[in-house]
């Protein structure tokens, strides 16, 4: 059975899966990527779970081919809702019972695509997709966060090549999270204003990192970025909760102009690199929305983590944010 | 000219490396090591910076062959002590000069070695020489922070073969070292105790856990290890000091016993992996003795991160800690 463990100088949770425990000649850092058998293609749908959520063409049938979006738990789920959640201590160190949900967004029926080949419609499906899940899965009280992901390509950590996202939905506040929302209470204590507001003015201000900018979005590349091309999407009017996108269709729309323009971009300068997008947004717990502010973040992986970074959290990036803007930037006529 | 700038939410600092900035079509992910000609070796000492430190056979001359451990300026340093160390503002934004200490030490005039293969008597010479650079820099009065570090093979973030770790001296506490001490101070302030020392005594009665212990070290596998095969080496005694060894040959021997044995043990159980062994020890900031404690972390890089590890800081990791410790277990009669 899975379960969560606490670091207890930390605090930093881990996902301990000692069922799939592998033994050590499963490792294959460098294997490719299975692509022989697609458990994600039209007429393969009774290869995975059940499906959870689907977007259909009229009169198709649920676990069958004709679906434009399809939502099924993952095959392999790092946390399930099997067992209750339950806390425990282990002598000096917590734990917790591996209680969540691990669901798979399946983001077109075509293989071989991504969200720098797909048209813009596609991609506000796959956003509409993320905010159905998330909105449902909210109303699960023993739920303090929602994750939302996507790895494409094997540097990234995909392990198959058709498009699809991740949701991983935990019954505690990641570390990351309750990092930021720290950071960003003590800002607001001090200031009145949340952090997140006040970049996107400066960045507006200074004009020299912004990639991208639409009616209520805007795109740029953090003042202090940890790797060459990362970059953050953000509301631009002060918003906490990924969810409330619900039903706005045309700002679903703007998110889709951004991506689609971004990962373009990607693959016209930087080869296609493999990439995380991760989405951020307010955990389930009280008192957060005057300061916390929700976005994504978008990180290609063309360089390596070395053991400076691991041992320091202390990143060394050879690409100014300045000159990612002067790469990406957006421009009427390219497009 | 490089600078440090810090994240205004999550406060980590990350080094902007301006002048290195590399154009787009630099990126070579999976380019090999180069490997043609080594700046390391026998006879090319003046293709590297003027040593700092060496420990050479008797009546060999600086810079030139003879030597068995030899410390030079990194030739493309991240941080420097041309200029002072400078705080200023950026509208809203801080950043400060890129001052600090970027180092190689070169461990071996071997070519082809490694902690597996290497002799202990070798492996001693390198932390010696550890010890001899932390000791001196910190006499720096603008450094807080001085990070040991080795990146071995390409995965782990290598550029070159022959074996070498590095050391990198900061004008600021870095993000990972700073959120340990927070973590043990609250500890502490809660206990009254070390929360390192507390582990180790668990670990100790559980035994579960353990690689190998020595008469002043204990080697484990953390409760909530991160990843696969992760670890963790500390003295049994609380010691908050890495540069407290300098003399100890004795302690440091023992050192070495464990890397000798948890190395020849990656080597011949997960076909000699890429991996980071990374010095955490106290900043120099006031009144952090009673509840830091130096230890080091090793991390084999047998998997990827992937987007919900960087979104969240929640690792999900398929070993359990207890079954590392029986892959790796230290047992007389294998050595």
């Amino acid at each position: 059975m899975n379960e969560l463990r606490k670091d207890p100088v930390t605090r930093r949770w881990v996902i301990i899966s000692s069922e799939r425990s592998k033994r050590p000649n499963n490792y294959h850092y460098d294997e490719a990527i299975n692509d022989i058998f697609c458990p994600f293609d039209y007429g393969n749908e009774n290869s995975t779970p059940e499906e959870i959520f689907s977007i259909r063409k009229d009169s198709t049938q649920k676990n069958k081919s004709g679906w434009n979006l399809r939502v099924v738990p993952n095959k392999f789920p790092a946390l399930t809702t099997e067992q209750n959640f339950l806390k425990s201590g282990h002598g000096m160190y917590d734990k917790t019972s591996a209680y969540g949900y691990h669901e798979v967004i399946i983001e077109t029926p075509e293989h071989n695509t991504s969200f720098a080949l797909m048209k813009k419609e596609q991609i506000s499906l796959v956003i509409k997709g993320y905010i159905e899940r998330y909105n449902e899965i909210k109303k699960d009280k023993s739920i303090k966060y929602i994750q939302i992901f996507k790895n494409s390509g094997k540097r990234a950590g995909a392990s198959l090549v058709h498009p699809h996202s991740q949701l991983i939905a935990t019954p505690i506040v990641p570390y990351t999270i309750y990092e930021e929302l720290k950071g960003a209470e003590e800002y607001f204590k001090f200031k009145d204003r949340c952090v997140f507001c006040d970049m996107i003015h400066q960045e507006i201000f200074e004009k020299s990192r912004i990639i991208m900018k639409t009616k209520n979005f805007i795109c740029f590349a953090p003042y202090a970025s940890r790797f060459p091309y990362e970059l953050m999407i953000l509301p631009i009017e002060h918003n906490e909760d990924f969810g409330s996108l619900k039903g706005k269709d045309s700002e679903i729309d703007e998110i889709s102009e951004i991506f689609s323009h971004v990962f373009r971009k990607f693959r016209d300068i930087l080869g296609n690199p493999s990439y995380n997008l991760v989405l951020h947004t307010a955990p389930f717990v009280n008192n957060v929305s005057d300061y916390y502010h929700w976005h994504f973040e978008i990180i290609p992986r063309t360089t390596n983590i070395a053991g400076f970074e691991w041992g320091t959290g202390f990143y060394i990036n050879t690409v100014p944010p300045e000159q990612t803007a002067l790469d990406l930037n957006y421009k009427e006529d390219i497009i």
